[in-house]
């Protein structure tokens, strides 16, 4: 069967699940989001784009927004990065701050809270936080050759507001020296970059560079070969906090999830996949998006851990 | 530059590095083996065996070994196994014994020690220690095509005199109900099965169905494509205690260690690759054999975050 | 009101409660204990001794053996003591193995299980078990005065079948070198110790020498009076595990509990009690005997913390 | 001997050792203490003030206001503040986060720092920050019947510059909702009432309340009987980080230190006793101040855990 009959039957399946897990409700703006949407969107290596459901209804990319905060951190400082942020999965919830306590401030990975805080204030770099989200927001419409791309205020202000916890990890690191600017700044331009709003498609065509070994399909290099591969491991092995292993055992391809219920997946060489359905498992990912991508490795057999096969 | 000179050079390097980690000195018999030593060999889908070094010389297994454990439980009670050892990493030390406790006897998954013990529990299965221990070395010498691979008495009864903290693990999982026989019939199993002897070419061609699908290269079905092909997902996110992040962010390929100085790498569809040398680095993973295969990675472009090329 | 009134009001009041606690489970043998006794027993310093309810039934003194087991190790090697065991609260379920992975096999105090264990492995000194535990009972024989003070075999066998936990604390601190004899010897010591029984009278009777600053009844001295002043502030600080703070907070004198459902207390100067009531709160301390202390100290003014009053 | 002589040879002894600690350096401002000093005051219950050294010398009380801020807010809400403040000693540094985490947002107890942090969001109590400072320092004044007592505004400033880690904490609790106001207004009650600076003697006579019984010296009651006594078992317990256990040990008093170098000791009916030295030892209590206690204990026989005795 060929990709967009795969594709339809996926949406389908989606739409006759009755148990769609729970909404986020942690930050009372995305708390209102319907639960009944899914969407998909898959951007294939030779250049086709096959979508499904909602797949052009903007959601809030939360932790997703982490992906491309890193990649602009390392273009900044390159590998320097790793003195102040490990790559490591975590072994605990996304928002444990034990492991601060136990490693002296330095963050697991740049996928975990506090670690995606660190690379927050990388990209600070002395500006101030404006300057920051600018250059965040032009660098996202650039991979996704979109410039529709916007920020919700509401939903970043909605997070300033409640988010006394990524508070408390931020000053905690700046107790250890880990945090170079003051924390309010730090957070706000954490804030507004996982208040970035995309659709599917949007976000599958944002994620083409690391299918395509670091190359923009439309000309050029976004990173070398070598980081594409290294930001697609580090999804794999830390990119659904403490359920990555599970992901990886039954997916078997790198993602990052976000808590607005969407997930980027990137098959290397194949395809740059997003998924979005706002209900959440009790790991915090997307409920559909995960059974959907489980659907789409096996009926592909798109997977890292496999002989390379299936359609591209 | 095809692959027998890559690995000629890698085999020409390794001889010229000064820093070789540290030889394991918790096991006694472990501790006397000559650090000097480097052997590598792959054996590709194509059926080619390409080697240097010190790729016949005979090491203990130790960890490696579980990868074989898990195959042959996952075989006898499927996924039922998943009840009883998880599959995230354990982002401790891979004796941790914190881990069981906050989560109640469940390991974290089944390649640190606990889960390897669990796992030696399940293959004990109601016979006596030498029936497990025989079916363990028959399969590993069926996977290999290699009757001479044997078990090493004295390291088994090494570890037998001094495995004081696996013990403290087994007594703890069996308070939790998660050990089903007595725990001294358990670690002998376990003990004699880390104390297999293999050379880097065995190893290599025991790992053979790992990259082909879960295929046996003289024919017939070792596992399913399925679990082949979750077993690399376990290697790449657990297979290399707390430094499993690290090694997929170097090196890309599902691996699993031993401190015996063996690591197995799976490159799906291309190659199982074994290297050896037995000084540790401060992760308790083959200092000389994590080089090597780093280099081979980078030379071949063998990883599964990039798109599939290079040599096969 | 005068001390015998008081002890009748508090039988009284005990009989009437209806939430008796639990029963510990864990040892089979204990559980078949019945729920509804509640014993007391009140030695003062001028020689008096007050009792009620079930106060000559026997019961097993389980952790409250650790008290005397603590006297007689600080016997045989004195302070030396202090370099295998710590001096503070453990903040910890009292059977945790977390706080000994942390702090590098070294219990932080001799009244957690751990802590008991390397006592037991010092009073052990070389010797068979049956030395050891024959010490200790002509020990306890010797404070209270009383020969027929024995062990419930059934029970220690009952601890030896099921003690799982404690193998793995034992084991684990052998991998630290810190239990020098073999871990079956000193649990085989340990659980006998844990398993002499003794009534509330005995019990009260063999505390005095904590109440008499070190001095026997009878003449001479168990210890010197700065032993027992600080085997007393262990009690205090140490000596209702996790729940030792609470205990000070609302009773103010040092006890030692058992999960046998006995608890032993001392006012220096004034008394050595022992009260007992098989059901446990779910803190693991006696639930009638805890309160029935506080009403005790309420009523008496005995409070290490108040200004020295109350009747003696 | 009696009690000007001991307290004189102690002073002697002080001036005469050479390893005095190391002063605090994480408060800038208290960095600059000149490690040099001792003091000593005892107030005793029959209404004598012996004192020696740098006794009249101001030094910040820091943690030792939480004595004095727990009372006050014991007589705002009474034992509700229980519900939001734990009992038992922590088990952990002073400033450890990870209790908080395992035990969502409830402090170990009201002298570590987080639950003192909660105190001081009960003292706020809708109140703007100085409405709450000043009617700490009137407490204090009234307290030692001195109304020179101040706050360093100074060193105030200097903990709110640099307070990373309460300022996690503070959002921490925050997080779980056991903090009612803004941070920021909670912290700077709390960064002021840590600046109050009292000498020995003042400070020895503000505790005169918790030797006896609850009443002030020149009539009326401070707190109840039973809270006295409660506040001395908290002292005990939890009253130097976790050095707690082995202040009890040594010394055997009620006690709660500062980083500024003071001490607090409480002996029920018979003395209240300040202790200053600046210079910490590896548990953050000041090393000579320790010493000194230890010494008076010995010499006086002082201590609740043995028979009432000794001067008063």
């Amino acid at each position: 069967m060929d990709l967009p009959a795969i594709i339809a039957d996926i949406v389908a399946h989606a739409a006759s699940r009755e148990d769609r897990g729970t909404v986020a409700s942690y930050i009372p703006e995305l708390a209102k989001v319907d639960p009944g949407q899914f969407g998909i969107a898959v951007a294939t290596a030779d250049g086709r784009l096959i979508e499904g459901g909602d797949c052009a209804t903007g959601f809030s990319i939360q932790s997703i927004s982490k992906v491309f905060a890193l990649t602009l951190a390392l273009g900044k400082i390159g590998d320097q990065l790793w003195q102040r942020v490990g790559r490591e999965p975590s072994g605990n919830a996304f928002n444990s701050i034990v492991q601060l306590e136990q490693e002296q401030g330095i963050p697991r990975n740049p996928f975990i809270n506090a670690g995606a805080v660190v690379v927050a204030d990388v990209n600070l770099g002395g500006h101030q936080p404006r300057v920051a989200i600018g250059e965040m927001l032009r660098f996202v419409r650039y991979l996704a050759g979109d410039d529709g791309i916007a920020i919700n205020e509401t939903v970043a202000a909605s997070e300033t507001a409640t988010g006394f916890r990524n508070m408390a990890l931020a000053n905690y690191m700046r107790a250890f020296g880990n945090i170079h600017h003051p924390v309010d700044l730090v957070l706000g331009t954490y804030f507004h970059q996982c208040a970035i709003e995309m659709s599917c498609r949007q976000l599958a065509l944002a994620g083409r560079y690391l299918m395509l070994d670091g190359r923009h399909p439309e000309g050029g290099r976004v990173v070398s070969s070598s980081r594409a591969k290294r930001i697609n491991a580090l999804m794999l092995t830390c990119g659904h906090y403490d359920a990555s292993g599970d992901f990886a055992f039954r997916v078997g391809i790198p993602g990052k999830s976000g808590v607005g219920g969407g997930i980027l997946a990137i098959v290397p060489g194949r395809a740059s996949i997003a998924v979005w359905s706002p209900g959440l498992n009790e790991n915090g990912n997307s409920q559909l998006g995960t059974l959907a991508l489980e659907e789409l490795a096996h009926r592909t057999g798109w997977s890292v851990f496999s002989p390379p096969q299936g359609p591209s």
